[in-house]
């Protein structure tokens, strides 16, 4: 490897130690020679096998509409078998959406594919997101390149972006860029609304008789793109640990102080998913999970009851202090705040729950709204309104009498912190099988399928590999009249093991202080290859 | 060992595996069996060696008359010699102030040297901080009750708290537990305020003809106690490290999205010294020193114009991104702010800049009162106001042409989750060798010291062990007309070697993109046994 400066942001590597040391921590250049195994059916001769045709998630005839070249292909899985023919290549990848920690290591495993199978191919890596196919901006993806951001986190290698394929035009952009590097392949590293992007240009590519085929990966933190052949979404793994280990922490401040309630949101977004997980890490007080408060047709004031009850047992104990993890989007499952949330004037009848909102919560949702007049959730500190809402409930029960203790809030938000951590093991590990996966999927000649990597709680050895198509996650909704693909978002299931093992567990949590700090994410030593809670409970062990 | 519940949340010890499986993480379990190497003059006999006598940091002839008993006396040097004789003692142990990681090696330091050099010794944990002594609140330590705590954060073994011992009767307390319980010794874990009042107790004893005797320990995240034999609090680099590793994953962020500004405050009260050995650690775009804002008077106008300075030449380079580091305390460096924050109305003077303030600022700057009528510093969100406040300018600049870039400010607070997690390897050896050194220092008779372990940058084997007098870290200050001993914060030299060092490569850091990801402490593996910067540059190693 040359020692030119490698590295987006001027690094130089030392030839004499392979080390990048003006740009890089020891921990980061220690990561870069983290081994990557792979699943055995990747190291040895391996051919694709189809699976039964496939319908869709909902609507299968709407779906077929939207995706006639691609509906009802089957799912493909690898097995040991006579290799496909070796041809050079030439694959597009594209990191689309926020970060997950494992993205770099997604377009390594493709790399490492291509060297290993398809000796000469061209690897392109579009920059920015989207927007960089439709403009054909990328760079020629190199050895030298890629590996500096081996095992590392973050999305810098290429950048990611917002944007979309969606109009025409963009379409029409997107062909012009693949006729342009001739390309047979692209990979859409993404979450489900990028994925279903990627099948609507798996399925335009195909109609117009492009040769350049389409492969999704399954990337976010928030845990809710997966099915029961995608167990998991890249990054959750490592962002769970990070913010774990600071639940951990402001645990024994808080059993140390005894004086305060921690209220900490947690990132996530629609789903409870990472704060299911942490929960399960960690062992708080309270878990505020949005599908149950959503099922449950929970308001405000419920929420907020159930808060205060637990409080105010506690205090009996004589404990003042706890620990309440609350998810981004829990606003959201509210029915009554859902309302309040929305387009348009309030209406009348929630003008009384609007004035029971402190007045900085108010400001948030009065002003904090996007272009599309949607009021941004991920602005309104929930974590302060409901200290807010419950120091006032706890003032009248001491009035009542019946609340004897002392209430202190302290809120967190831990969000950036998390989504750009280095890869936890699991995540460098099946990251790279991803990648090697989709390298696969579109040597063998199929589009629309996304990159599944099965069987995770078992040695990586053991991993299944394959391909699901992307047709069989889609629901269609209705948007303007009009029938749009949609892969639904795996919400937390409420008859699921993960959230099933937390309500067995969650009121012991509440009154006896079972707090677990895990420590710092471990890349060598203890805990350091295990897998998350949700996955394994997800997969039926024993946790 | 017994298998009885242990641990003060319930926590059984499985004989088995000697692990503490219902209540500790794998990696809590792991940290128990670290090992603590000692300083090896506490290996084997030693004797205690007096230096000359000594004086105060300022105002002696003030220091002699508050300390008549205790002024001038030597620091202590252990040296290879003949151990003193055996004799069983009474020791007393409390926790003061706020959590630091480390304050339970520092009770297994003392413990453990009770056990190995005065057999039959009893070592008493007071509950709850200085409380526990005046209400004779206490638990006897045992091997079993100390061990599970072994190289875990939080100070829930025997908790903490804030009470100070101020009064005569106060101090008649203290003296009926010293006698009650027999005590030849006590020793007080605590920051500059608790050390101060660990040295008067020490001559109140003395003057009373008591046989207690009184051990200070430095303790303090902010790293605001130390002088030269003293050359860092406990729980600094713990805490630094914890936030380093947050704020190198907000830049992995920031730079792969390109588009937002974080805007980072630190804990650390008075003192900048986290948010400077951060900015040394992760080498942030901008960060803000509260001293050195002091030292130039600067205005918040000013502060202001130098982010957004920085913003407009980093807009002219195509970065739209950086990450800013504030010290929590830096409001209160800021000369016209100290008016503005002080008791009583506000000069007519001030009244433009009160005005310039974000509307949530001046309800904080209104309302966050202590009983005192002090505004809560830690309680001012100032890395919102400056977000507002660069917003605002970076408007005005852009209307007059000289900023064309877009700017998204986004804010962290990095505070609690540093205080309490688990302790560096380094955090850990110091402060059991600290408990040690108080345990030697209470065998040999001292009394008014405050443990000191130097040579930090040598192996631990090379450490030296002592105690230095506490009336020669302390001036006076008039309060209420009459004059109080301090020992004085020490805050960053601007003239030190970590500010220098820090001035030598900011201007780089601002324009260029050096950011350094930490990532998690690490126990094991690279730089698990690295120390801080900020003390190896002040020890005068290269970094």
């Amino acid at each position: 490897m040359a020692a030119a400066a490698l590295l987006s942001n001027g690094g130089v590597k030392t030839p004499a130690t392979g080390r990048y040391a003006a740009v890089y921590s020891e921990v980061q250049n220690s990561r870069l020679d983290h081994p990557l195994p792979l699943p055995s059916v990747l190291k040895s001769p391996f051919k694709v096998v189809d699976g039964p045709p496939s319908s869709a998630a909902g609507n299968p005839d709407e779906i077929a509409k939207l995706f006639p070249s691609l509906f009802g292909q089957p799912s493909a899985t690898l097995v040991p078998g006579d290799s496909s023919s070796v041809q050079e290549l030439k694959i597009g990848v594209v990191l689309s959406g926020g970060q997950a920690p494992g993205g770099h290591n997604v377009i390594s495993g493709i790399y490492d594919y291509l060297q290993s199978h398809c000796k000469g191919s061209t690897l392109y890596g579009f920059r920015g997101g989207p927007a960089g196919i439709m403009k054909c901006k990328y760079v020629v993806l190199t050895s030298d390149y890629i590996y500096p951001y081996r095992n590392q986190g973050g999305f810098d290698m290429i950048c990611s972006g917002r944007d979309k394929i969606e109009t025409p035009e963009q379409f029409k952009q997107a062909e012009e860029t693949a006729i342009k590097l001739d390309l047979d392949g692209l990979v859409v590293i993404g979450g489900d609304d990028s994925n279903t992007n990627a099948c609507l240009l798996a399925e335009n590519f195909r109609s117009k008789n492009l040769k350049t085929r389409v492969i999704g990966c399954p990337k976010t933190i928030d845990g809710d793109l997966k099915c029961k052949e995608v167990p998991t979404s890249f990054g959750f793994d490592t962002a769970c640990k990070i913010y774990s280990e600071m639940i951990g922490n402001v645990m024994i401040d808080a059993r140390s102080t005894g004086k305060y309630y921690h209220f900490v949101r947690l990132m996530g977004r629609a789903a409870s998913h990472i704060t299911l997980e942490c929960a399960l890490q960690t062992h708080p007080n309270i878990t505020l999970i949005g599908e149950e408060v959503a099922a449950k047709k929970e308001t405000l004031k419920n929420v907020t009851d159930y808060i205060a009850d637990v409080i105010c047992k506690r205090a009996e104990l004589g404990y003042n202090y706890g620990v309440i993890l609350i998810p981004e989007g829990l606003v959201d499952f509210i029915p009554e705040m859902k309302l309040v949330l929305g387009k348009g004037n309030l209406p009348p009848s929630l003008f009384i729950l609007f004035d029971l909102l402190p007045l900085a919560i108010q400001d948030q949702l009065l002003l904090e709204r996007d272009p599309h007049g949607n009021v941004q959730v991920a602005k309104i500190e929930t974590e302060k309104m409901l200290i807010q809402m419950v120091e006032t409930e706890l003032e009248v029960r001491k009035e009542g009498g019946s609340y004897k203790g002392q209430f202190k809030g302290q809120s967190h938000f831990f969000g950036y912190e998390g989504r750009c951590g280095l890869p936890s093991n699991f995540d460098s590990t099946y990251c790279y099988a991803l990648g090697y996966a989709a390298g696969a999927l579109l040597q063998s000649g199929k589009t629309g399928l996304i990159s599944s990597v099965g069987n995770l709680a078992a040695p990586v050895a053991e991993w299944t590999v394959g391909g699901t198509a992307l047709t069989s996650l889609m629901d269609v909704e209705r948007r303007h009249g009009k029938f749009k693909p949609v892969i639904k978002k795996a919400m937390v299931e409420l008859e699921g093991a993960p959230f099933k093992k937390f309500v067995s567990m969650r009121e012991e949590w509440a009154l006896k202080n079972r707090y677990l700090n895990p420590g710092p994410i471990q890349f060598v030593g203890p805990e350091s290859n295990a897998v998350n809670h949700t996955l394994l409970l997800e997969l039926g062990a024993q946790v």
